[in-house]
């Protein structure tokens, strides 16, 4: 059923090849709800998205962008029948807060019309969002994996910490392990620590008590990656070893940059991937240019020489 | 090695998270390197091509877009050459010719430093692009056939016409054929017509002369489905069958605007998609989200309710 969003996304759609220009006061209201900053990715999540709207704003004068925060899925749920019913919402973007409670909320603001990004952790069905935006899980893993077996020149003993349990750890373990099969890099053990700082500080202290050399340690993830850094720094094994964690936290990515012989690289799975999903979802509204799809970012290895250009130093992460 | 370039787009994009007001004047060139509009679909890349230069250097006046338009591989290796030597590009945005000829010179442009966008068809070497955008062959035809099972409710005869002999030909088929599977709907014959009227015009009168009953065409392609509308015209069999196309060509578009029970409906494979590919290589410079990755577009079904929003009046195609 054409709302009258549709035709006012016609019209601008119109206006914006240049059809008509009579028509250009339009104004469209995009709703973004993500997780509160409750812990330091969607720290950066939050940070990304209030640039990305100031950025937007100022660029287009008829886009007013709102952003909600929710600390559970149940409160992100609320947020978006407001977003629908008190802010007459044209397009969504939403970074669920969990995959299960939060697809039938997405698909109720679908049905009324809605434009819908989804970014991140996709919804338990297919094909209710306009546009997915996400990470690519199985690239973190394998660019990991093929940094630790061209480091170690294919032989070595190391170490890996999980995430929690989940697709995404999974996809990425995969990558990780595609990636060393067949050399004779050998993996000591595999523990879950949970994308977690203390986790990751006690499964390392744990390797560290059994293992007497250990060559290398992939912790997935750059908060796991404090852990492991404050344990080996305290059993005093720093010229052992080089770590290898995961998203392009600004703690591990100065570190990147000043040459820290323990954590070389980092590997990217961007906070920064919701300013991404809220420029194409603009776009929908003023290119020519198609947006519905999927947009499967990549996982790039970030080095000494590059990792000036994901550094953000106002970051909370 | 970090060129000039490199630097200049550092200091972009940390202007552009608000670091320094004092380094705006950046200007950046992107080339956008496309074959000439030799027949319909490239007429329509052309013509969004244009658009998206004009609406984007209306946006940012720092940015400068080139666009470069070659009759042959070798004439687009030319221009690629010229844009990175003359123009001195920050970005290439390449549909390529083909994909073998084309690969070395576009691997040589990013190998001097430049941010690469390759769309639609893929170069035969995988990770040299920065960015990847392209159309979904297989869900293109798997939409065409999960219409066309619905329409027949699921039992009746119907002809194929293929394109060129190609991956995005077999993605197609493929699609559609899983999405007949289990069905009545009964394939009498399967003939390539290679995107081309003519031969969507020949092969349909061979179709219409062996089979008494038809009732649904699949032409996968609007080119093809011009011929094949000309066949069944002259044959006066227009109340027999209905004909599903495939690209968004404005003369099907409008028919399916219209209602013409003939062509019901059409699927998405947009020539607009270069200015979906321009527009994320201009965010690679102006954005804080990051860009790099693979970007596939849906194909989603265009009926008469959406029709609309896919009709571009000022376009050839």
């Amino acid at each position: 059923m054409p709302s009258i969003k549709t035709v006012v996304a016609t019209l601008a759609t119109t206006t914006a090849i240049g059809l008509s220009s009579a028509v250009v006061a339009q104004e469209y209201t995009i709703g973004v709800s993500i997780p509160a900053a409750t812990h330091g990715w969607t720290g950066g999540v939050n940070y990304h998205a209030e640039e990305a709207k100031e950025r937007l704003e100022a660029l287009y004068p008829d886009i007013e962008i709102t952003i909600s925060t929710a600390g559970t899925p149940g409160e992100q749920a609320n947020d978006l029948e407001d977003l629908v019913s008190l802010r007459n919402i044209d397009a969504l973007v939403v970074l669920p807060f969990e995959s299960g409670p939060l697809t039938d909320p997405v698909r109720r603001v679908k049905e009324s019309g809605v434009f819908v990004t989804v970014v991140d952790r996709g919804l338990t069905e297919e094909g209710i969002e306009d546009l997915y935006v996400a990470g690519n899980n199985h690239e973190l893993g394998r660019v990991s994996g093929e940094y630790i077996r061209e480091r170690l020149d294919g032989e070595g003993d190391i170490v890996v910490l999980r995430g929690i349990p989940t697709v995404i750890d999974d996809e990425r373990v995969e990558g990780f392990q595609e990636a060393i099969e067949g050399s004779d890099v050998n993996i000591l053990d595999m523990q879950h620590a949970n994308w977690n700082r203390d986790d990751g500080f006690e499964v390392m202290q744990d390797y560290l008590s059994r293992f007497d050399n250990i060559d290398a340690v992939w912790a997935q993830d750059d908060d796991i990656a404090l852990g492991v850094i404050e344990a080996v720094r305290q059993a005093d094994r720093e010229d052992e070893l080089f770590i290898v964690g995961g998203a392009g936290m600004k703690d591990i990515i100065k570190r990147v940059m000043e040459g820290d012989e323990l954590v070389p690289v980092d590997v990217l799975y961007p906070p920064a991937m919701i300013a991404t999903a809220m420029d194409l979802t603009v776009q929908h509204f003023v290119s020519n240019g198609p947006v519905l799809g999927k947009y499967i970012l990549g996982s790039p290895l970030i080095t000494e020489e590059n990792a000036e250009q994901y550094y953000f130093p106002d970051s909370p992460f």
